[in-house]
């Protein structure tokens, strides 16, 4: 049985994670079930997708899950890994990707947020990103994400404090492009979609193309980017790591001792 | 004929774009009367220049002159087209450019805006970003003078809904510097000028050019551009194209199939 | 005796620019003792750093101090000069480093502020880039601090104007990260600084580490920057750059003749 | 029926070029053989590629198939033209692609020989590039082939003159590999495939898409690059491009004007 | 006990790698030895560096030590492994680095060689590459050695064939600077040396610095980046990397079976 | 009075430096000269340029001339110093430049040479690199002219040595293209120019062009360029630097301390 549900008309899609009771957490499964989504709506040549969860949850997405997470001495974000896979077909999908939000958003859903063409939102929502909190080296291609979106000091904090961003700051500071009653969530982000729907799928295809290429174009040197690959090695070989992971899961907080 | 209307006083220029019963549509001719006011004010030794619409237009400027765009199989956005010559005018102009805007603004005259140095409007300005309504691949440099300026889901959303952003909006994203009230529009702009003018200009020429070097610094590989140069081929070589090209100058909707 | 004080209690290290008779400029003196204060919290593995004034300065700083930078015919912002060698000892902290503004912030200082990992600001804040005033060309480096945080068109004026930004327009624009009330502004900080202290610093370093390498990720040949130091050279063998320095010292508005 | 002859054993898989009465131009056809050979052997796991002309063939491949270069107006080397997808497909074959020459190879198949990871050959082979001889303006990527081989002395000659570098030379500057006997062409060939088969594929399929990913690794700004592209634009304009082809055509030398 | 000899007089020092009996491999001890070696040198102000194996010896240096190699699931040419951090200390040694080459030269120690700043060999030596022979996915640093010094042609044949390069070809492709006799080879490369130091070592520091940032400047992308990684790790994790590292200790020829 | 000799037949240029008893050092008089009749070559559309020295000479050209280097504390290879502005004259006319040379070619005339699009030379030919003897610290582009033609070891020691490159030599590792008889030289190098002059001019044009800009492709960060300029600036502020100009000044070897 599919963790998504899955509803069109004309040229517009829509992905409901449905798997609340797990939180919604981007389980290697559940991003098998959107990905599987995405290509049946390219095949049937819907131009826009929205992503939602369903009406009420109060929270969008939880996130990785954790327990899918490797243990010591593997990177935990490699990038043939599942939630990393799910980034890339959104941003490949050749037709914007709204993502409509209503509830909270942490970790890897938050990743999943930024890199979302359009982001919709109600007051209900809110985005923490938790890497910090789970002892995780975060990959770089996720740090560009918030960076394509946010002045630095303010995904510095975001990524320093993993504590949570509400609505309201979340419009001031560039993650969410329009925040709306949360009556009319489901209207508008429709009504946007319709909008679209009219203008040249064409060109709309090549231009997000365009803005995902200009957006990883931070050009590094090979040596660069092997030290910090050195540097994140030393953090998923750390005793820190193993022991967040494993505080997560018996739901207590980490003791970090910095090594 | 001149297009534009010409005055400045002391070290500030101000050009006005004078097209009105055209909506001040960047024609050939349009471009190339502000290239020359542009020359003779650096001639002039004039260090900042104010770049306005006639006082009362509802239109600042329509931007493109769809007329003048090329049918079918050629890139309607090369190096050497007539808009693209004047936004390096502007870049490489050595001293502030500043848009003073009352009304709207569309399309090519909305990446005149974004390439301008600072941006400063009153409530009657807006702005669309309009080639996915023409059908119109852009260029790549194009919409590095959107990311340069707006968190990418912005950007994103005005390239593909091609609707209109308000002043206010303008403001709270960073297209304008700053939204003043109608009648001050014209004496806070030249205060802004005047508090320029002195400072030192060739630190300001430098560091202006700095600006320009780094913000077009998104390196990226031939590989990575010719593809994207193949892609957009395939965009200005369709019926979609054609059909938008058409539907414009025909004053109707475009009928776009996808291909 | 040293021009900073120093406490610290657990993971957290303050340090106060403590040379207020001299607006706190970041002469060679007070920025050696700022690094040492760094380099001795580093050993003592203080993870989160607070930069701030003592308490009612009026000016957090004044930025560089005028009277070292040198005369005419040399770079005034060297890579092996004293801010420099500050800017990048902050970015080169294993930990957060933030600033607690209240006051005014000008020049250099503004530099540093920016280069802080997050900015937490009072009412009384506000922030200048003055070089245009004292005919400086600056450096690349030290723009690119600035388009990392602001959309560029912000970035321009307050380079072009070097008039004060207040708190008020600095949040909005995202130089700071959270405007708080006079009363509560070291609470405020401390409270931030104790939730980061909860969370994996190792995670945190080497993110940091990331940020730090992909905000300087703009990729440039050996040909451009060449060419853009040429041309700085051309404004620090200017007439106009030795008149600016000397006006400052004699408190008089500088006689720019452009040459 | 197939332009190419296929042949495998074991790990080695040899693919002739086999329209010798046209010189193995490589048409749209011949490419597509080609390339529907390489599909096939990679399903069946085939590590290396021998890529060759019938046994006593003068001429390995004269390139480009002139008559279907598009006539004025249109980039002549599109990213998605034939010759073009028939490089990358090399590029990306996940083992090792050697050409072996016996004869004659010019332009197009010049930039096909640069791509192979191997060239090995005979005395009697000999490569000309000639663009320049057919008034074409040649793609970035192409020109980098020969970049990553050749002095860029001599890159520039072959360009420039068009003219044959006999076999000798082309070991002495880097053009092939080795220079064997005729008669043992084949078998010194099908050693080295033989050696090559008993190392790691998967080692050699990353290391090989390293070298690719490197090789490319020249990152230009999209501002140089469609200042480049608006230079090719008017050339493929131009009378000249017009008349070269003409000439080819009606085999008699162009006369170029220089517009 | 030291495996390293070292002598030296005025401004040129001799390390002499002295494990012969282990093949001079570059074990972690044998590593940390010549870092020190450099360390002491650089301390006492010695500007020139030659590395040689003891008088006699067939073989230079054998390269890695495989005993020392990560089993599976662990990349085995990380940012801080020893033999990384050895040509990290080559490169950054502030004056030139001499091999003086008598003997074979294989693996790791094939990428010291071309690390090294010049190489001087007699006709005794011989190089080779050996990554795809033990299965070893190599670093994309490694490569950029080969890139810098080989037309790509060469540098690939060198690391898909495993196979033996002798003194003279090594000579021609650009791996060696002069090959000279048996006899003459210290003699040689300690003119070489004094040559040198009567040159400006201020300058030469200065130009080996540029010449080692430029030469690793290859920009990619983060999200190449992590590809690439992602491909490696395929790599390390498979049955091939554990066979041949197995076959490698119990010295017979690995079963690679692709997977 | 020109200190070169101009002559021209149909497409060809002969640039003569004609200062032998100065060596035809590149003194700012001389590069005028050059550059005026490149200007003018350029205006009569002139396609093809040979620079040689008058027949005969021993010294094709001496480089610099130290007389015009500056003193202590200013950076000796700026953009807009004399030689610079040469070696862009010539990468930038639009169609190939050929130097022939007969005789000793050495520093800043060195780097022209590698400027040249292709170098024809007889047995007299020799080059030496000697910015280390001057106690210069080199600019990183004219580092790259050196890396696009020769394995890095190679440029390595021709940097450090400043020892002479004999012809066949220089043949060998890349530096000319063609090393001829003595009596054959020029008909040699004019032979090539008709040969070129039969070719696309508008084809070549772009094709200079795009190895140009590829060729300067090696992208660094704005900090890493000012750190080398960093580095430099030591170099030129060093004894050292001053003793070397003087020694040279004073026909004596410099004594270099290393500080
Ligand atoms: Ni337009
Ligand atoms: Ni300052
Ligand atoms: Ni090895």
């Amino acid at each position: 049985m599919s963790l998504v549900k899955v509803e069109f008309s004309e040229k517009v899609g829509i992905i409901t994670l449905n798997n609340t009771q797990k939180l919604n957490a981007l389980s290697a499964q559940l991003v098998d079930d959107i990905i599987e989504a995405l290509d049946n709506f390219q095949k049937q040549k819907i131009h826009i997708i929205i992503l939602r969860a369903p009406e009420g949850s109060k929270v969008w997405s939880a996130g990785h899950d954790v327990k899918e997470l490797p243990s010591k001495m593997r990177d935990p974000l490699s990038y043939y890994d599942s939630l990393e896979v799910l980034l890339r077909a959104v941003e490949e999908y050749p037709g914007p990707v709204i993502a409509m939000v209503h509830g909270s958003v942490w970790g890897g859903a938050c990743d999943l947020i930024m890199t979302c063409d359009m982001v919709i939102a109600d007051k209900t929502a809110n985005f923490a990103m938790t890497p910090a909190k789970l002892g995780v080296p975060y990959n770089s291609t996720g740090i560009l994400h918030f960076m394509n979106r946010l002045p630095i000091n303010i995904a510095k904090e975001m990524f320093f404090t993993a504590e949570l961003v509400p609505a309201e700051r979340a419009l001031n500071v560039g993650i969410i492009n329009h925040l709306v009653a949360e009556e009319e969530l489901l209207s508008f982000t429709l009504n946007l979609a319709a909008t679209i729907s009219t203008r040249s799928m064409l060109s709309i295809a090549v231009i997000k193309e365009q803005f995902r290429v200009l957006s990883k174009a931070y050009a590094i040197t090979p040596s660069a980017f092997e030290r910090v690959q050195g540097m994140r090695r030393k953090v998923y070989d750390s005793h820190d790591y193993e022991e967040a992971i494993t505080a997560f899961l018996e739901k207590r907080p980490a003791n970090f001792k910095g090594e």
